[in-house]
């Protein structure tokens, strides 16, 4: 059990200047993807869907934002001694990117047995993969020893106001691209993006409604919000993997700050709204990706006769196993 | 054995004009799909690689476009009787869509043991669909039915001006949205798609090389070009579905005429090629859409240092079975 740290620097987050700022910063390192449309979801959601893209974002996620500003955030004197994290999957990734753009280390510390495809995201970035144990404190060691070895700055994968500046971006270019917007949905794992997408949205037009959309499978957040504490998750159970993980004190002060409500999704439904995705728009998301249309197919965010902008996270999924397939 | 007909009439292809024709009466029914790029792709080839993303078109097909052209062609007199064809793939739901569109019913013919989602693709769009024997004798005979009952318009899927002259509009947007293209690659099935890209492309400007793309399995259009005869095609056992087609003596003409080569791709390329649109562009494609960018792997179509259009043709997929699982 480790003291939770609820000063003031752990629970700062970025303003909207801060967020503005990270989309100059990294606009040379990540796409502006685009706004997808389509009628037939928009008739069996009965609202007006505006898609995010994110899933073609650098990396294959919107993670690459909130890395590339963390990493070009940092001094040159930080920088030259490269960055760290333990985040095996899209953030790894988008870590090893970023520092790639940059000419800098990165380390990616992940367990033994990380599946091959995600050692080969960081190594085909120039990324430099050190193994642990697969347990907490394995990795939390191994991270530690490469922070004394090195120097590197750990970049967290959502617990930093940098990383959430940076992912808060997606959501100003979807405001820009789709006006007049009545709610935006984001997925919610650690919270990074949601935080980001909620205090963009809020400054520019407290009327937007900011909704969560989270697996039913890993409802911390949806619990959190409601307790006003940062929720356990025992065994996520969940297909969505890139949302089986805890708000932070800080991720959750931003969505309780700024949210309206976190809906959740079954995995039947989450499993239709990907498949869907991929039937009817003829494009490649990952099942974290599908979990806000899975809410509201499954109405536990309701935004019926509304116009909704849609995060795609990303597009990052095992094409050898496919949710549907038994 | 029938015999073949090469009346000027059974020869008569669309000119630019009628492309361009069929642009403007088409442009209320079809989407103007995007033009999307890959680094990681032109990496791959040594190219640099404009993708026109038929996937994404009405019914998920470039088909839309040729019969949206035909049947908005057609008298009301003409109109009023309905349409029919013997194509169960795509053509045969862009058919259905486009007689809809019209408001005027639509007779699709298809074997009794069709798939599923094949019959589904007609009915959707209110086609009526009449099923016969799985031979071609049978097919024909149900097609003269259905003409001799109701006096609707046979739409041929490929042998037909119209739908030669629909097909060619999706090149005509890719040239205005890239322009300066060096080549421009196509898949050939019956041809149509590729004459009407050909026609189109050479009108416009004859330096500009015109490829057609075909599965090694399926080649009969490299073998007609060659001989300027229609060549059989005892058994196509490709993947690519909608490429198992002979070409008309139509497009064969309209091939022999304005195209530069013909390149084939095996299976395994056509394969590894869809399999790298869906992860490096997060885009579904069917097997037919990945075979010029197959082609340009295995260097049957030479493209290297140029810059070069593709037409990825559609995004209609069993994603229950997917080709790279055995």
């Amino acid at each position: 059990m480790q003291a939770v740290d609820v000063s003031a620097d752990a629970l700062a987050v970025p303003d909207l200047d801060a967020i503005r700022s990270a989309q100059v910063r990294i606009a040379a390192h990540v796409h502006r993807t685009p706004v997808l449309r389509c009628r037939s979801l928009d008739a069996e959601v009965g609202a007006e869907l505006y898609f995010k893209a994110e899933n073609v974002q650098r990396t294959g996620a919107f993670k690459a934002r909130g890395a590339s500003n963390a990493v070009f955030s940092l001094s040159s004197d930080e920088a030259r001694r490269g960055v760290v994290t333990h985040s095996s999957g899209n953030h790894g990734a988008a870590l090893a990117y970023a520092a790639q753009r940059r000419g800098i280390p990165a380390f990616v510390v992940m367990p033994e047995n990380a599946a091959r495809v995600k050692q080969d995201n960081v190594r085909r970035r120039n990324g430099t993969i050190r193994f642990c144990a697969a347990n907490v404190e394995a990795r939390e060691a191994a991270c530690a020893a490469v922070r004394r070895e090195t120097g590197a700055t750990l970049i967290h994968p959502f617990d930093d106001p940098r990383v959430i500046a940076g992912q808060g971006t997606a959501v100003l270019e979807l405001l820009e691209e789709s006006p007049g917007l009545d709610a935006v949905v984001a997925p919610v794992g650690g919270g990074g993006l949601l935080s980001g997408t909620a205090i963009a949205v809020k400054s520019i037009d407290r009327s937007v409604r900011v909704y969560g959309a989270e697996p039913v499978n890993a409802d911390d957040a949806a619990r959190g919000f409601r307790s006003g504490k940062v929720e356990p998750l025992p065994a996520a159970t969940t297909i969505a993997d890139g949302l089986r993980t805890t708000l932070s004190p800080r991720t959750l002060g931003a969505i309780r700050a700024h949210v309206d409500a976190i809906g959740t999704a079954s995995e039947e439904a989450i499993v239709r709204a990907m498949r869907m995705v991929w039937e009817r728009m003829k494009i490649v998301i990952e099942p974290s990706a599908a979990v806000p249309l899975a809410c509201l197919l499954e109405k536990t965010v309701d935004a019926r006769g509304m116009r909704v902008g849609i995060i795609l996270s990303g597009g990052n999924v095992d094409l050898d196993r496919l949710p549907w397939q038994a």
